[in-house]
């Protein structure tokens, strides 16, 4: 595989030449996290003339290279003295020189898609020109707090019409680096979210790299769930691999399953998740540009969406999901994506498990044929994986199901699944005897009926209070699901937890709402969508 | 006067109990400006513990009061050592405690008032009680950079409906000091700014304090214009005052003209300034808010605004003048505060001078009834202050221009605003000889014809480049207003400045754009206001 040219983010070289008096660069042992600080002492001359304000954005140049930093003032020479300029630990990391090295310090240049930020504030419809602008400083991190704040919420909602989520999308592949496999058909799935245990690309993958095409999946941590895919696959193999040796990975196995953490694809969309993140938003336009750049960037030719609904659910009716489809297929078709989007039922977990080990338990008892495995994961995996055989050039529409089915009956899913293990570097886990967290209490039926509801959102919840994904053997095990029948005192599920304190404040949790409802058959809620 | 009790703001006195191990607390020689910061060693025990993350907000407590800080980690024990921990400056000043001083860390809860903020993010209308508990939290600097921009953002435009905007008022006037001056009528007025030059509040308040009427005048200083009536005032008398010394000037000669910094009005509208300032985000819903709560709090019980209109005012047109008079009049009537807005001619900038020493000259000029003064200041401050001279119960309607002529003529304003200047700090300012910057350029026609426009916008960046407000001398002195006859190489006005790069500065602006348009008599643009 080879990539295109990526774009400069910082540091870059800059053009400008030095101005004013050089100052020595000084480390200081403090972490600012993402946010690079700069340290002036008050009586530096070169704080003094430039009229400098702290918290202003203030460039440091030196070796070829310039960072933006916020300016800290100093007032004791013992910290920073006159003549130098003290840098937080990653800032100074940045910029690859010694302590006492020369550099300049200077006011930032305002970034030069304001003027578009604030007509999107004023509520006007954006140019690719514009969007383009925006997103390179957005990537460059030009932007301050403030104002990457202000473009995500004047891009909520309804904000952005269709035209302009394909500019942002398009703008966020421009700012990073772009693989390309040299394939014809390079295959990848994505789910739109909030679907606990719904770890259909473990399996999805093994079959279809079976099958022969390139699938070189990459996944998030788990942000605000209690596992991502590539929390649970850590269970299994090493996630954090060197991009050259994913991409060995991909060549000789057709599949991975890596974090993607790694690969600077989509920067911007790094950037924006820090303030979409604390905000709760997940609008269309953002979801869209978000999941589709990252999919091209990487690749991908050929993808195909899992969109769950149900009451619970990101997306709780068919409308509603019938317009994000629709959004979802115009940028797709812009950006020459083959996308092919499967509403799915999400009106409860998929599987049993629910954190890390529970999860790889699944998954492993579906790939080893075991009768125990949960059959929802099952099929709607194949469903999937037939989805995407599919898009093979000589499979037949209707047929990819049943190749799916054949690969995982046959022992080939398994084997496939256990070389990209292998090559990762295994963890040896024993799916029949997963490590769970030792501490657990489980949830009981008060009433006899049937199962009429389970709320995504609480069951995640509690997981997460009990340790997931952090502590890998945390997590809740659902042993009812939708419309099985229960006795008063039958247990609904268990909770694991690897911490005392962790098990207590999933108790308390449960104990405000334990997520499961159980009434009449007649009570459990529909849902329309193809199986 | 008094005051009602004020509400709360951070420090406040804390409920809870200490929790985990006391560190010591070290004061750090590091200015961070608004923002508190709180350094902790990464081998800290508490650091371990409570699992925090650089950036995260943690809480330090002690002698009774708790801050909010975002946190930075500290790998140097030379910095900060295990049990300690390092505060900002500001952020040590709020504590009232000595270096050593034991105190207590924890995770900041969140703000209560989150839920409300993600629901005025989802578009739904706030209530009272959300607007209430949004506003403390800002006020109390509960809420992140990301929580403060989102709520700007989605407060922006037409988003707030006008109960929301009295709600968003009334939570801003509770949030903060609120002053009783024991008076049955306080008047104030007020601009809703964009046109330079426009000082009539330095007319109004001695015309109407002579009348007998308390009008006690708090001012801005300039944010984004070349001079704010403070600024301007400074060039006559110190408007930097103790709270007390300001009242005592209040009772004594029934006005002032003041900084209102320090008064501690309306806080929470502070902290949503230092977002909007740098988003140009001016919306009416805001604005009204913002103006109103000031108001409202410094005790004021009739209120006089200000709304020019022009082709580069902040209001363009009558229509739009029109709804947002209706805006600040349903919120005024809600909050009992009795309103009368007059629409002004905002076409061009009022007197001559613009910059804080032209325009304290332009305003003893009006004073002192030099023939030189400059007509439509004059004009337009008498009829201001005739509007507010009605709010007094003995005169009628109508009546009012009449006695701020006689006020004005009779040489009694001059006497009022000496002894205004004596009371404040007299700064011994000759408006026959001002000192303005040494250095200047004029601005020619190129053309005959009369002065067709005069753009409010880029006169103000000229003056500013020339380095209004901050150098006093410095800014724009119009000698041509609209419609009046120039011939070629007639001067249109004269820039000062008091260094050499200022001047440069503004030159190249007005190169690029003079601001000033030559054409025939006909194409002056109309605006139709009541004179």
């Amino acid at each position: 595989m080879s990539e295109s040219a990526p774009a400069p983010t910082t540091p870059t070289a800059t053009t400008a030449g030095p101005a004013g008096p050089s100052l020595k660069l000084r480390r200081l042992a403090i972490d600012t996290y993402r946010e690079n600080v700069a340290y002036l002492n008050r009586d530096c001359d070169v704080y003094r003339a430039e009229g400098f304000q702290a918290l202003s954005k203030v460039e440091v140049r030196t070796n070829g290279r310039r960072i933006l930093a916020t300016l800290n003032v100093v007032d004791d020479p013992g910290l920073v003295g006159c003549g130098e300029v003290g840098l937080s630990q990653d800032a100074f990391a940045q910029l690859g020189v010694e302590d006492g090295h020369p550099a300049y310090v200077s006011q930032a240049e305002p970034p030069e898609s304001i003027p578009a930020l604030f007509r999107k504030l004023d509520g006007e419809r954006l140019g690719q020109g514009d969007f383009d602008a925006i997103i390179r400083d957005i990537a460059q991190h030009r932007y301050s707090k403030i104002e990457l704040t202000a473009f995500v919420v004047a891009s909520n909602r309804s904000e952005l019409d269709r035209e302009e989520v394909y500019f942002l999308t398009e703008a966020m592949v421009k700012t990073g680096r772009r693989l390309d496999w040299r394939q014809p058909v390079v295959v990848d799935k994505h789910c739109i979210g909030g679907i606990p245990g719904n770890r259909t690309s473990m399996l999805v993958v093994p079959i279809v790299a079976a099958y022969g095409l390139v699938f070189p999946k990459t996944s998030s941590r788990a942000i605000t769930s209690p596992a991502g895919t590539a929390d649970t696959m850590e269970v299994l193999a090493r996630v954090e691999l060197p991009f050259d040796r994913l991409t060995d990975i991909v060549r000789q196995h057709h599949g991975c399953l890596a974090w993607g953490g790694t690969a600077d694809l989509s920067p911007a969309d790094d950037v924006l998740i820090s303030v979409e993140r604390p905000l709760s938003i997940d609008s269309p336009g953002q979801m869209v540009a978000s999941i589709l750049s990252k999919k091209i960037a990487a690749g991908a030719t050929h993808l195909v969406l899992d969109i769950p609904i149900g009451p619970t659910a990101k997306v709780r009716s068919m409308p509603e999901a019938q317009r994000l489809r629709r959004l979802f297929e115009y940028v797709a078709s812009r950006m020459r994506l083959s996308l092919d989007v499967v509403i799915t039922d999400g009106r409860q977990p998929i599987g049993r498990g629910i954190g890390p080990v529970l999860e790889a338990r699944d998954v492993m008892q579906v790939l080893q044929n075991d009768p125990e495995a949960p059959q929802d994961l099952r099929q709607k995996s194949l469903r999937l994986a037939g989805r995407l055989i599919e898009c093979h050039p000589d499979v037949r529409g209707g047929e990819g199901y049943a190749i799916a089915r054949d690969i995982l009956e046959s022992g080939r899913a398994l084997t496939q699944m256990n070389a990209i293990i292998e090559a990762q570097g295994a963890c040896g886990f024993d799916y029949q005897n997963p490590p769970l967290g030792a501490l657990s209490f489980e949830a009981r039926a008060t009433e006899a009926g049937v199962v009429t509801s389970i709320d995504n959102l609480q069951i995640a919840r509690i997981a997460r209070l009990a340790g997931a994904p952090h502590v890998q053997g945390a997590g809740v095990d659902l042993l009812r699901k939708l419309g099985e029948p229960v006795a008063p005192g039958d247990v609904l599920y268990r909770v694991h937890a690897g911490f005392g304190a962790d098990l207590e404040f999933a108790r308390q949790a449960c104990q405000r709402s334990q997520g499961v409802q159980i009434g009449a058959v007649g009570a459990v809620p529909h849902v329309f969508v193809e199986s």
